[in-house]
């Protein structure tokens, strides 16, 4: 393993280099949670066509922000793709038990990081959450993060973009862990690497 | 300048290094068109609301496939971008000319390659353009592109995912060769680096 290069270096990005503790975050990640019955009536009010399995439609319909305004379609699909654990396109009970405990715990983290009981997340609370989530960003790189997902130009996060920004950066960050094999803080990527790795994050 | 790394190294992504030959491709780019007066008659009837600028939405209701579909929303954003010279976010005549001669390229080009005439773009049809275009990639990763930007999960690509996808690989391609100072085919980043090109293509 050979020493990290020193913190002012001939590239111009050196500075930018995150400690080796910013990496991981413990924020919340799906877990295999068994069938919880309770759940039941929820999941069959939300499957309108009563076939057993949630739809990205039903779903789209089901999941509201706070101020009962609809998720950003693209944290649905999220959603979907991280539950959906028999790759069926949709989400039955039990995927859906876990969908509903992951965004309950994303949904009191949200608040807790909701400093002023806005109902959204400033710029402020989201840097608060991403230090508080061990993340060492630049100031430049957390308002370029915020301004990526506040997708609805509002200057404020709502519940499904804020989750959507978390976990993006979470998986970006875990692409990087794999390719940074001696946690140097630097990676090397082939053309095709580097492509593929973006397309992935795309979807 | 160091020569390139033997074929088969000690990473298991050296054999997917492109030779150099594979960058740049040759695709239209956006261009300082002169504006073209013949187009005022359909500019002002694209402009419903007569402000002069075309938002994103009257856009959208204008460009269409060949079997008058509507573009993708993706590809109606990524269009005003590249042509939004005046960061007003709206698009003004002479940007309006600028679109459209880029956009009669881009239909020449598909229609070149849609070689069964089908109206549409197939795998093999998009390997091939690819080919023209002097990417040189490995099947595996035309097939990840191919299904990443056929949205609709048709089997095939319309003119606007088309465009979308070649785009889109060349804004990525340019990127890589940014970094890859060198022109060894590897590039290497820092965290956050990494973080903020994949941020970069994902707006």
């Amino acid at each position: 393993m050979s020493p990290p290069p020193p913190a002012s270096g001939p590239r111009p990005t050196t500075h930018n280099r995150p400690p080796a503790s910013s990496r991981p975050p413990p924020s919340p990640g799906p877990s295999e949670g068994a069938a919880d019955p309770t759940l039941l009536p929820l999941f069959r009010a939300v499957d309108k066509d009563g076939t057993g399995q949630l739809s990205e439609k039903e779903l789209s319909a089901a999941l509201v922000n706070g101020d009962w305004t609809a998720f950003d379609p693209q944290t649905v699909r999220m959603m979907i793709r991280m539950f959906d654990s028999d790759r069926s396109g949709t989400i039955g009970f039990e995927e859906f038990c876990g969908l509903w405990s992951f965004l309950a715990s994303w949904r009191a983290l949200f608040d807790r990081f909701d400093a002023d009981r806005s109902g959204n997340i400033s710029p402020d609370e989201f840097s608060n959450a991403l230090v508080a989530f061990r993340y060492r960003l630049s100031p430049g790189f957390v308002d370029l993060l915020f301004r990526t997902y506040d997708k609805r130009s509002e200057g404020v996060m709502s519940f499904d973009l804020f989750v959507q920004a978390c976990i993006s950066l979470k998986r970006m960050t875990d692409v990087f862990k794999k390719y940074d094999e001696d946690r140097d803080g630097y990676i090397t990527l082939s053309f095709e690497d580097f492509l593929v790795e973006i397309l992935k994050q795309l979807k």
